[in-house]
């Protein structure tokens, strides 16, 4: 018995983070609460913790572009060791807060490495895996920035929302990129709209994919 | 002006340590204190340290093959833009006691991920940067065991060294395999012999090559 692998990717402010939990509760009352798990990297695996404490550590200012795309390889391995593969094989509906598809659009596309050479590291990572469907949260660089600020007090931002909005906008083109060449496994949401119509939507395409 | 990147490598128990130390003053010597760098992998650099730690930290048990061949290519990749580089770019002869092959021969070979997937990260590592030589210090698995054991008390001896002898075997049938795919880059150098005569026979290679 295989599980469902569902992905939701977007820039910072996409509001990815207040969807999938609409979600998890939504599939939740459908499926059984035993039946969904919700995990994002590093999920609470200590090995990955550690690693991702490197990578945020502020005294950690001369952080190479390529160290910091291995470092988020190697916690996204031992995540899907502990985590994700464990609950597929388990048959659960997983629904994972960032994977792959960040890396390529953050490290590959917003930090200039390329995408080709950040996927190769990252099919290291995942021997191939891929999400069964990926909801990408469309939102422009303007309104997912103003959100952020909206919702954080100074002290919270850290490193990467600390970044340019030109480097956002690298980002959204990066996603808009991954899901124009993949549109079988990404469906794009345009997460402008409020948040009960973007979760509505989310649904809509689980449902329409699976169940 | 561009300096001179050499690498030792070897199974443990082959005396690299040794052996680098010994061209280290000898080179020293002929060229001029100022002008030699010995290093290793983390080498000081803080990133790399602070990812070594995460590898060899005793609680990481259940750490996945792919995820160490990760943070190795991490903790390379920081090493290499903070100390190789620079060095190279001031003109100096660099002994780095081990780089690529390490892991090619440790996480490839030894643990049987394979070489070229774990070359393909390594590449992202190093942009495609290869030593101008590699001295290899050829050991049997026999032999190299049994000198660490004689140098080293219980409590000392780190996971790898806690390996098996068939993991060891691996090892150096990888490292055997590397030197005959680029016998141009890399001079293999027989370790069973005694110091002096290893030390000689690396220093000739040296010289022969670049003096």
């Amino acid at each position: 018995m295989r599980g469902i692998f569902i992905t939701i990717e977007g820039p910072d402010g996409a509001g990815k983070t207040s969807v999938v939990k609409r979600l998890e509760t939504l599939l939740k009352n459908e499926l059984g609460a035993d039946k969904v798990v919700l995990t994002r990297e590093p999920g609470g695996i200590p090995i990955a913790e550690e690693i991702r404490k490197v990578i945020l550590d502020p005294k950690n200012v001369e952080m190479d572009e390529r160290t910091e795309a291995l470092l988020y390889a190697a916690a996204r391995r031992q995540h899907l060791v502990e985590r994700i593969i464990p609950a597929l094989n388990e048959g659960k509906v997983i629904l994972c807060d960032r994977f792959v598809d960040s890396s390529l659009a953050y490290q590959g596309a917003g930090r200039k490495i390329g995408m080709e050479p950040v996927l190769s590291i990252n099919e290291f990572a995942t021997e191939g895996l891929l999400p069964d469907l990926t909801l990408y949260l469309d939102v422009d660089s303007d309104t997912g920035l103003e959100r952020i600020r909206r919702g954080r007090s100074a002290d919270e931002l850290d490193r990467l929302d600390q970044e340019s909005a030109v480097f956002h906008q690298r980002v959204q083109h990066g996603y808009i990129k991954l899901a124009e060449n993949d549109p079988e496994r990404i469906v794009t949401i345009n997460a402008r709209k409020d948040l009960n119509t973007v979760v509505s939507e989310s649904l809509k395409a689980i449902k329409e994919r699976f169940f």
